[in-house]
């Protein structure tokens, strides 16, 4: 979704028989019009597994940032629910339309636009750094410039900014997918997965294979249920549990027991997962020990843990530094990659070659493969929508948040507005190009590029910080669903789904998501009260960094304690370098060399979710030891039922803690 | 070994390839002369061994006094060492012996002999009851009547009392296992796995079962450490987990993480498990609060918590009450049975009828089963010991014992000792012939009834108290070892193993017991201040039980607190009645109703070590379910792993208690 968060591995490999024809099993199966794609269950499953990941996603999001695809597990959960349905009806003799996998696809993609709003929608980012809450933790000076989130506005806006990235896809649809055969590596993916289940074999390993999530999804929930009971206080609990001895804990080394990132350590790769344990060992182990030692020469040593211009400063500026270096490299490689592309493309218009960087060049063109892309191409352009209500859809909602947006967050001029819709449409083009050659979206890079541009603009005595984080929704919402729309298409496009009925279904997605995300939101908020403080379950890292970097923005580098600057540097230049090294040395020397983007992450908020994550890549190392195929096969299934299960757990958990109701008792690791 | 203990179930089903012979397997394998079959090598694996499950016996005896059967675990274990050293010696060109099945009975009796007297040593129960420490739990006016623990005169008081048993099974060995053909059921189990061991096809599953048992030691050992460190301070780490809330904790529910018992729990049957948890449910979940709100009434309300003229009383007389049901009910059984089947022997010997309740009455006699009887009858009768030489063994160390236990405890008179000794041989062979018949040994129901009569005899005025334990101590041992020895012979008789050679490694075996015994119980004794107190982790159940045993012997039923002698009398008859009801209903229905002995251990102690075995039951069963034959297969050897894994490390745990280096962590769990 977003370049912050690291990227998965693609976990479904593309077996052999991918290189016959799919299209041909389909054949004979009848796609239905696009009306008929629309049906009522899916809404519904929708709906219901919307909720699920919103839930999921924002926990993710206030506890470390860090997102997995969660594609895998809403096509199989998608999947289990309709066919249980469908299965029911088919015995009762109700059923009038068998399960088709154009509804599977119309599912996913509600889900995925849904659900991608908690995490555009900036709840736990730029909304939560809006606040006061965060604003006490920084500057003193700028404790006005706020805006407290609450669950009127934040739906208003998200109405505003969410529907005109729809708009802006509409166009490039055809382009991406049928002119430039762009590979989506996740959309693809997807696309396999939903073409296997509804073939017959499929459909028995989708069976083993929810048994398998099930399964790990009870656990995973009464793990979260279970440990429930310990944390009746503050510190205690599994979640503070000093396995490395009480020294270690302090400096946040421990397992701290979450089913949900030992899943996500399942997910990612094994490099993410060591890059994360490196950045931890880094900066908790090494470089804050040391910088603690020159308190009081580098930093007031009166001031306290969470001032800026103490120990805290350099925790956050630093990560900062290195998550923009690396930021600026991937912009500036994928730029570049796009518009090689697009000059060969041009070239080729004239000449007729061959396009490089496609998933033309890899491989030679088939007879079966030609069948598929023809018939695939077919289904993809008869349902089409008009480029001009594409357009005119955009400039009308352009209007209306210019209208609007103004009065909503009263830092946010008009004309900020009207240039981030005039400057967003090639930007969108770009990162949907951009994610359809490398699956890497860096839409968080361009609204970090909007907190300093329209933040600056703004000035530090017009409430540039909260014009800046503004902005910086506006374009992130934008660009995101270009790129995340853009991949569905593709899964769309491989599944003979309707571009028309997708687009209705991305519509209904987006507006649950307005409706969802806010209000799981609202619900975390209000149940724990110390939410995005350091100390807290729910540190919600993003939101200082977004507020710091607003800061950086209208501030310039000046506030910052002693050396702070010099080491930002070192480390945005180290992000830059590192980032070369791997693609100077190539794929081979590349798996050797940590991620800087993934470093950074604990520097903020310590080690223990990268440990956690580390077991995780433990499990599935020793897994795929033993049982390679098998490793690979239900792996997705065990991490997706890890995570499902304790991310549904927040949902009574929050309620519990709405209500009132603590936990009995308190496990507590003192010393002796 | 003994009544007080739960009796496993034998885990080794005989397969069906039994019922052709075994010896001819073997007829080719040189037995080797009695002399080459005591190897220099095999007494260091035993002595190693010894002490691995005197730790595990001991710490079995001081926490609940449930001891499973640990012959396969020393059969497993004896075999993996020597044929290391084996393997490693013929790769090395030095092996001047290969490794015999004759050799591995050897270690094997060495083995039991050694660590049986960490048991019948009664370390943990009689001696320890002798002391001042459990004295003060109890009636003031007995203080004086104490012995308190120490190195010095337990090696004496175990030397002088512990070989006589020797001697007393040698007349024993030939009527018990030749003429009347006794089942031994532990010792021929043991004698199926060493054969299986020593066969080709044996050694390979051997080999298996050897990597499981390793696997799991290492998983139980590695546990134990962990836990170690969070257990700084009173009631701190695993052992004292919630997992049932706090009120469950004070009623002492609670799941313990005791790896230990999850294993005793895989080894004794489903049927122990059970009556264990009822046993918890029946008296500290229903009696004992029920008591409880009597306080007041039916004792005096200012009474501390152990004190035995409040609810502390109830709580071990109802114990008490229950093991002398049920011991005096099976006593009778016992008896009874082995009079009628002597009866039946000499009526047989006069008119060649063939014996019933021998194993001959149930199966036919195959040409197999024949030339197995006779090889082994040869074998067995080659090397044999004379009669006159036991004799001459028993009379001199009896009059030894008459002139030294005197001096070694004062309250003991030499006469007394007189009289057990005259007493004790139509004793062993009893209980040697109950063994045979049911696996069951009533050592500790002969050792209560010494300490009733001799307690009394002596007197509350004169020591009556220490004088019945030390009574008990002398009346057990012997009786014991005539069991356990006889068992022994019946491995040697199957495996071939010349009586000579196992006779030379049951008296070394027992030198090392006497040894080991009191020292492994030292350490205990001075790592753990607390020891033999209710709320320590070693509460020592039976010492309580013991003395308090003896105090009912010295000075009736009077000091008794109100309703307790009722409640006394109710589950007396109870624990009769319930057992005559199981012999009555046959196995069938038999299975359904709990054993009363079970139900009594956690009446004193409570329930967290039966929640334990339950959860070893309920893994046992799952994999049952799933796998039976791979379930009967390796069970054993996990559960030996968690076993003996916990247990050594009991040995590291109790020497830093010594070195005074404490856990730097308290895990606590308080209220919210």
């Amino acid at each position: 979704m977003d370049s912050d968060e690291i990227k998965p591995k693609s976990s479904l490999e593309i077996d052999a028989s991918m290189t016959t024809s799919i299209e041909k099993n389909f054949e004979a199966t009848e796609v239905p019009p696009w009306q008929q794609q629309l049906t009522l269950r899916a809404f519904v499953v929708s709906f219901l597994l919307s909720i699920l990941f919103t839930f999921i996603v924002m926990k993710l999001n206030l506890t470390t940032g860090i997102i997995p695809s969660l594609n895998i597990s809403a096509g199989l959960l998608g999947f289990f629910f309709v066919k249980c349905w469908t299965k029911l009806l088919e015995k009762s003799g109700f059923l009038k339309q068998p399960f088709t996998r154009q509804e599977n696809t119309v599912i996913q993609t509600c889900i995925v636009a849904s659900s991608g709003i908690a995490f555009s929608g900036g709840a736990a980012s730029y909304v939560l750094g809006m606040s006061e809450r965060i604003a006490n933790l920084g500057e003193k000076a700028y404790l006005l410039d706020t805006k407290n989130p609450s669950l009127g506005w934040m739906i208003g806006f998200l109405f505003v900014v969410s529907f005109i990235g729809l708009f802006s896809v509409v166009p490039l649809r055809k382009i991406m997918i049928i002119d430039f055969k762009l590979t989506y590596p996740s959309g693809t993916a997807t696309a396999h997965l939903i073409n296997s289940f509804h073939t017959p074999e499929g459909a028995i390993i989708a069976k083993k294979k929810v048994k398998v999530l099930g399964k790990f999804f009870s656990f995973s929930f009464l793990w979260g249920f279970f440990q429930w009971f310990f944390t009746g206080g503050d510190d205690c609990g599994f979640a503070s549990f000093p396995t490395f001895g009480l020294k270690a804990y302090k400096q946040k080394f421990y397992f701290d027991f979450s089913a949900t990132y030992v899943g996500v350590g399942m997910i990612c790769s094994h490099l993410t997962n060591i890059s994360l344990l490196l950045g931890a060992i880094l900066s908790w182990g090494v470089m804050w020990p040391l910088i603690g030692t020159r308190k009081g020469r580098w930093y007031d040593a009166s001031l306290s843990d969470n001032s800026l211009h103490g120990l805290q400063g350099y925790k956050i500026f630093i990560a900062i530094a290195i998550i923009l270096g690396d930021g600026l490299y991937n912009f500036a490689k994928v730029s570049l990659r796009s518009m090689v592309g697009l000059y060969l493309e041009y070239k080729k218009k004239n000449s007729g070659a061959i396009l490089p960087c496609t998933d033309r060049d890899s491989t030679e063109v088939s007879p079966d493969q030609l069948f598929d892309d023809q018939r695939r191409t077919q289904y993809f352009l008869k349902d089409s929508i008009p480029n001009w209500a594409a357009v005119a859809g955009y400039v009308a909602i352009a209007v209306i948040a210019i209208a609007v947006l103004p009065h909503i967050i009263h830092q946010l001029k008009w004309y900020h507005v009207l240039i981030l819709y005039i400057v967003a449409p090639p930007l969108a083009f770009c990162n949907a190009y951009g994610c359809g050659l490398t699956d890497w979206s860096l839409a968080s890079t361009y609204g970090k590029l909007a907190i300093f541009i329209i933040g600056g603009w703004a000035g530090a005595s017009h409430g540039g910080i909260v014009a800046g984080l503004a902005a910086c929704g506006v374009m992130m919402n934008i660009v995101s669903t270009a790129s995340d729309l853009t991949q569905d298409f593709k899964t769309g496009y491989m599944t003979l789904a309707s571009p028309r009925s997708m687009f209705v279904s991305q519509i209904i997605g987006t507006a649950m998501g307005c409706v969802l995300s806010p209000c799981v939101f609202w619900i975390f908020y209000k149940a724990f009260p110390n939410l995005g403080l350091p100390e807290s379950r729910y540190p919600a890292p993003y939101a200082s960094l977004y507020r710091n970097i607003a800061l950086l923005g209208v501030e310039g580098l000046s506030s910052l304690p002693k050396n702070c600057v010099t080491l930002c540097i070192i480390f945005f230049f180290g992000a830059i370098v590192i980032n070369g090294l791997k693609d100077f040395l190539g794929k081979k020397y590349a798996r050797f060399i940590p991620i800087p983007m993934a470093m950074a992450i604990p520097f903020y908020i310590g080690g223990y979710f990268a440990i956690d994550m580390c077991v995780g890549s433990l499990i599935l190392f020793l897994w795929q030891y033993k049982n390679k195929a098998e490793a690979d096969a239900f792996s997705p299934a065990v991490a997706s039922g890890l995570i499902c299960g304790d991310g549904i757990w927040t949902l009574p958990s929050s309620i519990l803690a709405l209500a009132g109701i603590n936990p009995p008792i308190c496990m507590k690791f003192v010393p002796r």
